[in-house]
């Protein structure tokens, strides 16, 4: 993506700590927000597609219109990177991430289209203290990429360790 | 990445149907094949985390090099796509893959770093005709990104729906 766009939070209410003041302890669970917003563009998804997932239904707009797709749309990995993006920009922590362990669950129940824009909804699943490692916890949250007409694009869910404030 | 490598199977063995005549029936529970390589450079890490993950890990080789990372390391993201080009490129059918219900267990064991070589190794762990559509099946593949000395980069678990070739 040449030019990303300037995205901020949507829903009325963040997270009080700034993101680069922001540790283990400002995650709670059930907290939800809403950050973006990202407009994905045909020639963004040929792009990343001729990359990283070239079948035609990504790639080739006239091969995608005779599809059962109705139209070219984007690799799944794109909406998840996409995804991604925002939550580095604006949910995980800049100042105490110190690793993910993984991610699951990574569902795709309605396909991105060029033309929708997508907006990043968080929900914090579950915050945890390490029992071996007492400086830092688990921080479990789910994704869910939703287009500008309410459906959700692409999900997930991330393990993050972040660093405690106050280990002690 | 501007120029993707020439890659083709590694492993002694690769599946007897063709890619562009290959079937769910093609698909053994069991069945290990390796694919590659793509050489990842420090300008295809910092590229890639520009637009998807901008964090100094990804895109700073001097913030990186005085991190707990001792030198840059490619987003978790990189390293899942990179592995996704070589399983579309020589795993899935290109004629009967019909969407895919999502992907498991992301994790990734070891960083990516610049000069890193990947591999794709793949094993289908699980091939079930559909009970509801007798035209279709749900395979099962684990994916690992090995790097050249071994060690695994990247795993996960993709789920596809591929069409039978005789669903009689």
């Amino acid at each position: 993506m040449s030019s990303w766009p300037v995205t901020r939070c949507l829903s009325a209410t963040d997270f009080s700590a700034p993101i680069d003041d922001r540790w283990f302890e400002d995650y709670t669970p059930g907290f939800v927000a809403e950050y973006g917003s990202v407009p994905v563009s045909e020639t963004d998804i040929i792009e990343f597609a001729r990359s990283f997932d070239p079948q035609p239904m990504h790639v080739d707009p006239e091969m995608a219109a005779a599809s059962r797709f109705g139209g070219l749309i984007a690799a799944g990995w794109h909406s998840a990177v996409i995804a991604g993006r925002m939550y580095v920009d604006h949910y995980l922590t800049h100042v105490a991430a110190i690793a993910s362990p993984g991610i699951d669950e990574v569902r795709w129940p309605a396909p991105t289209r060029p033309g929708d824009v997508l907006r990043l909804r968080t929900t914090t699943l579950e915050a945890r203290r390490s029992r071996s490692k007492p400086d830092r916890g688990l921080v479990r949250t789910q994704w869910e990429a939703i287009k500008d007409d309410g459906t959700v694009a692409m999900s997930c869910v991330a393990m993050n360790l972040i660093a405690l404030r106050d280990p002690s």
